[in-house]
């Protein structure tokens, strides 16, 4: 007869929790949803998920990919550190770059901002860049262009793919892409290399006002 | 009487939109809702909205912290510099540092992860660490500590706050504190030094089935 | 495998969004969703898209038709030329007519309007009828006329319909009907030329008690 | 005691109703809820009510303003007529002129429109422009201008907003006021005079690839 | 302290669902909620909730008033005895009666359904109308007057009202009320003695393409 | 190809509306939806759509049966006219009769309600029990008997059941059956003519206080 | 300034979800939210949450009360042992006995269950009844008065409740009450001792077909 | 044709609840839903419907399984009695036993307990255990034993698991199993004999800072 025991129903419940919660002792048999690395901004006005359509930081039914975010969502060593890692280890097969308009990277020259840092007595030539691993070292003079600003994201976002695309620790049958959230309106677009045929008007520092070229790093 | 226009209704509406999209190029006069910064963890399983009880990464009504994640929500110099950058210059008051059980950063030793690496033929004592900041240079021999695997997640998250606490690009007047999402259990925790008072059983490397002692990073 | 890069769907995503905002550029290969064209009153009580079951102003899911809306929803030079365009170049293939009881064209005598506005000391024979356009001429004694006041909802319905379906700028093979919304009753019919048959009782100026008859434009 | 018959509840509700159904038999004492009317563009992308905030064209609870709407959203006579009657007439006193990027308006040259009628073989200086209204002439050669394409939908609204506030048949006092809603974002803003500084490509024909000058009516 | 036992709350709830059970116990002092009396039409278009705002044949939240239903909604001798009943016994203190436009009691004369009765073999002059009260006689050839069809329903309406009101066992006390329900419209109004000025098409015999007069008992 | 005009869909619908609003012009070609004539109790606590799972007296979608109701949900002479009006004339094809325990109808002696009356100086022997038709008789002495109390409600629904089934006006092949709605249980049963072995208290004029058998008529 | 850091929000909420996860550490210091004790039955028919309007087994917000079910709802020394043990150590003030009718301990006569067991060749004499507390021993012979079956439920609660009123190990002011859920009608009531004057059927074991009288335990 | 009465309807209708409501009366003919009985702890924190995926104590649609509470949610003599009946007698083929985390039967030490109870003036040598069955005695000095304290929840729950298996009063082929609610994480497991390994820290009296060992019955 078609009689179930409540049993096998738990056993099978409490089985599938417990490989979620585990999932990354598997390694690469236990990745993300998508298999997929996201490197974004970490500016309080790009909802990751909705920009994406995916769920990833969400109360209720994500777990959709690593999302890695920074200051400007930029190719850093640490971008470079965790792309290697769920790459190499945990079964991600793809990346995704998300910037996106009126970002704060692009509100300031650097070299301002370590004027200003300067101005606080600060020691810029010679603070820990990182302060648990001193073997990371920064030559002198190069503070200002380490802090990343930007001069345009669009030229920004398609470096970083680039960048991304060519690196020895990123194997290359992963699937790179970079995307534009344009904060004022809400909606994704391509990067597109061209100023002029661009809608949104905070994607550069001048368009933010800002004086002066940036320090050598995006352009 | 009190009869009203349209017309002033609409030119406040606009007005406060606006504000909202530009608000970054006002510094620290356009701070984020919380005036916080975040550093976690990039996992798909942590989420942070709900961990923290704040709005973030949600499509309506987030904006409430600067959001930072890589592997491990650890401190490295990526979030020295976007602390930096949220801190000195946007108006950021707080650091919130959210780490998890079931990490990834603790679920292998570094040192066969760099073997692994080599086995595939990459030469990680000359990989560019940073592809656009060359000025950022690893000794040769640190990039298994570079890579930032822990023994146990209370003791790093302890020691990330510590750092943070003592650095010079932070002021002392900024609150910061660390926690722990429990990934099993859905609930946020005080880290706790004493592994035997613990709930989680994936706190430690150990607990997850890894041999041998990682390279001294975090303990 | 089946596994689906999110890269694609994003790239089809942004695609679709595009085409629906450019759409006017394609012009007849860019219709709106029904290729219909509305011609109704402006009137707040005649809610257009919950009398014919469209969706046109709708926060979400709208694009129905276009939308054309004066006082009365009769035919004007104004309405020859927007019908004109929408049909002749963006696609369009069918025209509704949509007029309603209660309305304020029934609710006074044209030649006691134009008394009024010459009592304000307006004076009605020279004034710009359409001050962007001084090529377009009113003769003199015709302003009552053209303020287009109705005698009868239901003949001046059909008579617009008529008006339509013989103008030169419209194609012959345009579908084109009329139709009665029933302020009173919520309910939409088609008009009806004989008002001792009509349900309605202010689908007449004398129901509406207007004393005269108005100047020959609709009767 | 309290108790309350439900005759006087009935009766009232009767009345309520029966006066909302025969408010324009009051003139200016049975004004629309926000005394407002509305010139709006017919665009089937453009929900008047969401762009505004206000409830017009709604199954349940509308009522809020006359919603007048042509192709373009332009000051037309047709527009002028609707106008001086709900302001003179209908207790109306506030005038919100509502038009919008992406617009038809903007996407030919109305010389080529005109062009391609004449080759359909219709005689454009011989239609009748108001079928019901042979008192209303345009001049011989004035069709293109009649057709009212734009250069430039900021300047349009601009400039409408100036050509109603210098009408004889619109009183001094009425407020008036104009706005675009942004088609591609869903946002409402300020006309901008400045191209520059717009945000939007298809504010301008040549956004919409037109090449060539409109003829002179909105610049 | 503050501390409530379940114990009580208990009695309460069990007390209050006692009360109501068997409220008819009390007589007077045991009404129902708006202490109403309604005469309604049984047919299946006739909303009586709906039409009056009330709850009564409602799964969840009724109980407003005694709801009487026969064919017509009119004055019957079994509408005496239970009007009679409630006003007298039960605390009831108002009469609402409803009828509505489109009735079947409109739809022909009862001289042809008494001989459609007839021809099918039924000797109408000697059914028992009530068969289990014989003491209750109708006079031979009242038959087709008993069948109580309507000419016209506003009329009786009027008559059905005051019938009630000078009624010996109903007291003067009493409110009455009667109100015509326009099934075409699904809107309330009063009884028009009028039928010139009534919106309804179907409020007549006539209008519903009756033939004659019917036997004299409404008008 | 499949394009729809809208001008069909909307004639289909208008007709559609049209039909049911005039359905009772059809005779037996417009029955109810569920060719269904009710016959039950007054009382404000029987909700005749929960118990018997139909949709009669519902703002939207109801329809489906006529519903007759008077006090005790009695055979009357009334109730047979209206039963003879919708099977004969309307394609009504099924009855039921609902009663239901806590009637008001158990709660008193006839006799004593008789009394009652006389003693407010009423001369129930003469007053008019249909004042609209002298032709209907009540005999002398009659009056209590009237009045129409019951000993117990399944009785005297198991007798209505009988009455109508043997009722020279309704044609041997109507389905017919009768119900108990339990007042104090939210519940249907079949009427149970064993006192002993029913669940209910108020089911009888003795369970609830009533002293003395009531005027033969249900027993 | 009001400015409020997130940092002891989050202090407060670990601190409460931790203080709820260990109450039961605290003793009588840390009582369930209705410092309640319920004993009821086990039947699968019997909501405990619905009947006494308390949120005790419950996926949100529950909490309410110690529930202790056993076949019946009875007195038992396990009853006993665990009501001894919530109101002498964890702060409970209240007990509840909450049974039903249809009960499955009304359903059969107890020496005939016996005999079924005996008739599988179980040796009732001499089974363990508690496996684990061979100190507890039931004498020979008291096997069926042991099974507890019923002969009326509203007699068998009043006992219950009058047992623990004067068990040595329940202080006295702990108060008391004892409810009849009446599984047919989803309606609580009190215990009534006297079978005529109560509703439901299934209140005896007569009621439900059994024969003879049970062993002397409840009556 | 297909025309549906009502009066079928209602008849099964009304016979389904019959049968639901009268189920016990069918010994193992009429069986909870899922044919199980629960063993589980009395604790307002345990909720049973949700750690099992079932519906037991649930307002509506419940009705899967008999539902045993006690303190501790062990195996007792009245947990056997209950067992016995359901399975012997009821229908049921399965057993589950739930206990939890943090339970008050590991708070304290029975000793301490009895002396608490000795303290305050009872002598528990000598209370009636059971005072409807004097027939069932404790053995002097095994007061404390009875208490049924735990040191082990795991441990108790997998002896009282043993202890169902091999008792004569359980046939062999009931299917049985046991599980471990972790109220601090909301998360069903297995019974975990290795207290290293398992996660919770209030699954030992030692986490719940008690002294002693219990009195010998679980370990």
């Amino acid at each position: 007869m078609a009689f179930t025991y409540l049993k096998g129903q738990l056993e099978d419940w409490v089985a599938q929790r417990e490989r979620w919660e585990t999932r990354r002792q598997f390694g690469a048999e236990g990745p993300n949803n998508r298999r997929l690395w996201v490197l974004a901004c970490m500016d309080e006005r790009l909802p990751v998920d909705e920009a994406l359509g995916i769920r990833c930081d969400t109360p209720v039914g994500g777990g959709d990919a690593h999302l890695f975010r920074n200051a400007g969502g930029i190719v850093t060593d640490d971008a470079i550190r965790s792309a290697m890692l769920t790459i190499n280890f945990f079964g991600t097969r793809e990346i995704v770059v998300l910037q996106h308009t009126g970002c704060g990277m692009l509100s300031a020259n650097a070299a301002d901002l370590e004027k200003a840092l300067r101005d606080k007595g600060i020691d810029v030539d010679n603070v820990p860049i990182d302060p648990s691993l001193p073997e990371l070292k920064l030559e002198k003079g190069a503070f200002a262009k380490w802090i990343g600003m930007m001069d345009d994201v669009d030229l920004t976002c398609i470096k970083c793919v680039e960048l991304l695309r060519n690196h020895p620790l990123i194997p290359k049958d992963v699937v790179i892409s970079g995307w534009i959230w344009e904060t004022e309106f809400r909606r994704l677009r391509k990067p597109d290399p061209n100023a002029a045929t661009r809608a949104v008007t905070q994607a550069t520092a001048a368009s933010m006002k800002v004086k002066g070229k940036q320090p050598p790093r995006w352009s």
